[in-house]
């Protein structure tokens, strides 16, 4: 495509969704949780057009010499179908923030002040391999009042059409404007690319996906971004843990799942508990097939231990390796932390309250645990009953992102002729 | 400078703020008001050496052919020393948000979660004429625990850095690390440049100035962004409209000071209620000397009004003119604000309780009024005791910035060996 042909392209995108905004924040609730068990009972109905385009999708990546991991990911099944419905039901069960006074106050002049969640208006996502995101980021953004344009891998692209053509349906049966859901469908590097500077139609950018991808939208987005996803968390077990939740712990965060951003990817033990904490636990690492890179420390109370670089520091594996450094102290650990972590999750081991109170206070990072796995950085898990990502960015959203996370607010001013003096 | 040279001289600027964010983050609400106290202070006493600073820098201006309306926002007098130290003591007497309990909540396996108020950690401002912007936004960021980086125009350069190495020092008699304050001394675009893509090191970057600096930071910078600043403000005179309200809201908002982005740019009017109001209205503005531009029917009610074209409903003019239109519904005066604004400030003028909700609920702007000028969006004004900007972007912040809208937040999370299932 033509750079003319990419602009008047989005431009058309952007204009729709602008369109399709302002009636989406004219909804009610009511009406917004009915189109989405619409669009679910949809997606059931129209499973097996749905997996034939995924067959395609998988087909052409399966020849194309696509991973066995990523292939499972791409594929789409009966039960992922319902699980996609069944996730748009649960988003339509959640308390809708919309509207939700968050604060009201009167100035001595008399004007009357209050505070607004309000819906973003267009929000862009661009997200790789699984298709069943092109729902559930759908889902999310349309029961906040938000218009949602996608862009997604290129690998499900028929996959993504399919669901989108299959929910837009639904909702003009409904009689909302089907652009509240927009996928692009050029797969053009240059599309992708243009579509990060829609900054007069795109309110936030939500990159969804591996470092490569975040790094590509925040260098090149000219819309306010919400960085997420990447997580080199820690675990420091300190000189007064409790030797007892050392291993489940730390199995649980390194091995309960590997690929995700919460996992742990280094350990800290303070230099006084080595020796009592470390045989145990590398057996436990071991046996779980985890490979262990330390110092001399580490090395010499763990037999099958090799060395670890300062690059194993920074590395977030998502893989069964872990780092491991023995330090002196809470303050080291905390420097260590602060120095090569990714803003994400990490955690302390102790029952010392005042060294809990500390590494709470000064572990610059979304989420900080003290004696629990840092695998509970998730929306579900913190009760939010949904998640668009986890934020490692300080503005606007830290952390697991859930529906309020998708809004913004206005200042609604009622006064009685009142000028400024 | 080349640009390996800019690279080392920024990541010195980085590396120094990150450690003096890890330092500020500790320091209690009282010692940081104490801090602020002396700062306030040394100033006042440093009176004479600011005064000569900004006498070079003034006269260089001058001779350079600066106009008027620069020159004077560029000088110092001792009142306007005067007013920055009583700026900091203000600062210093408001409430320190950092520390706050957003929320507090727990899960059913036991986790206890807090959300608590954070700073920032490294705030980046880049800004133009005023000297006095140094000491203002040091004392906001310093309030809320953040390092900042601050680039000033290159006209104030010595009163810059007159003002920050008077604040240095004052904070380093304090035992504080003076890179709480960092100011970049070069004035070369590239350095600016290279700064706005400082994201290891800054966690924001708020640009205070006109149009074209903020055009520059939103395309160039890596680092999340807080726009602020434009405001292409309405006000629509309904047909339900009281007259007694009409002369003096738009007055306000017009002439009370015309370069100010919450000023009132641009006048919808209700067709059936335009020869009763525009006639008296159009004759209270020119008395103002406020040049009028309008549709046909403005022009048959205001004799001296010229002609308005598209360019005029979308030009912040931050002058003595104004465009006018009229519309023959709040739906039409609704879609044509939403069309034009800029997301800052828009007002109602009706005594229609139907309209006035109509208005607050689908104008989309950070600040919507009824019957009061939008000369009240100010953080001042809303009593907030401060105010770095007004934001015109929907992402973290919107309409006026005091400290908490400086601060991000951190999920503490206690638990007794969690691990997830």
């Amino acid at each position: 495509m033509e750079s003319r042909e990419i602009n008047e392209y989005l431009e058309t995108l952007g204009r729709k969704a602008a369109f399709a905004k302002t009636a989406l924040q004219k909804l009610t609730t009511e009406q917004k949780d009915h189109a989405l068990k619409s669009a679910a009972s949809a997606l059931v109905k129209e499973k097996d057009s749905l997996l034939a385009a995924n067959e395609k999708d998988y087909q052409r990546a399966r020849a194309a010499g696509m991973a066995e991991g990523l292939l499972d990911r791409l594929r789409l099944t009966p039960e992922r179908i319902e699980a996609m419905a069944e996730g748009l039901l649960q988003i339509a069960a959640l308390q809708d923030p919309v509207g939700d006074v968050i604060e009201a106050f009167d100035r001595p002049n008399g004007l009357h002040i209050e505070k607004v969640r309000v819906p973003m208006g267009v929000i862009g996502i661009i997200y790789e391999a699984r298709p069943n995101v092109t729902a559930d980021a759908f889902g999310l953004c349309f029961k906040t009042g938000n218009a949602v344009i996608l862009k997604g891998g290129s690998d499900a692209c028929l996959s993504n059409q399919a669901i989108t053509e299959t929910i837009r349906t639904a909702l003009m049966q409904e009689g909302i404007d089907g652009a509240a859901i927009q996928l692009i469908e050029h797969n053009d590097r240059e599309v992708t690319t243009a579509f990060m500077k829609l900054k007069e139609y795109v309110d936030v950018l939500i990159p969804r996906g591996g470092a490569g991808l975040i790094r590509s939208v925040v260098e090149n987005s000219t819309i306010p971004v919400i960085e997420t996803g990447t997580g080199n968390c820690h675990i420091y077990i300190d000189e007064a843990a409790d030797p007892e939740k050392v291993i489940p712990i730390v199995l649980n965060a390194k091995t309960q799942r590997i690929g995700v951003c919460n996992a742990c990817e280094s350990l800290l033990v303070h230099e006084k508990i080595a020796d009592r904490i470390l045989p145990a636990l590398g057996e436990a690492l071991t046996a779980k097939q985890v490979e262990i890179r330390g110092d001399e420390t580490v090395r010499a109370n763990i037999p099958g231990a090799g060395p670890a670089t300062e690059e194993d520091y920074a590395t977030e594996y998502l893989d069964l390796i872990i780092s491991a450094k023995t330090v002196s102290s809470v303050e080291e650990a905390i420097i260590h932390i602060n120095r090569y972590n990714t803003g994400h999750s990490d955690a302390i081991i102790t029952e010392d309250k005042a060294h809990a109170e500390q590494f709470l206070q000064e572990v610059d990072a979304a989420c900080v645990y003290v004696n629990a796995s840092t695998r509970f950085t998730d929306g579900f898990e913190f009760g939010f009953g949904a998640e668009i990502g986890i934020s490692t960015q300080k503005l606007h959203a830290r952390g697991p992102m859930g529906l309020r996370e998708l809004t913004s607010y206005k200042y609604q001013i009622t006064g009685g002729g009142q000028i400024r003096p």
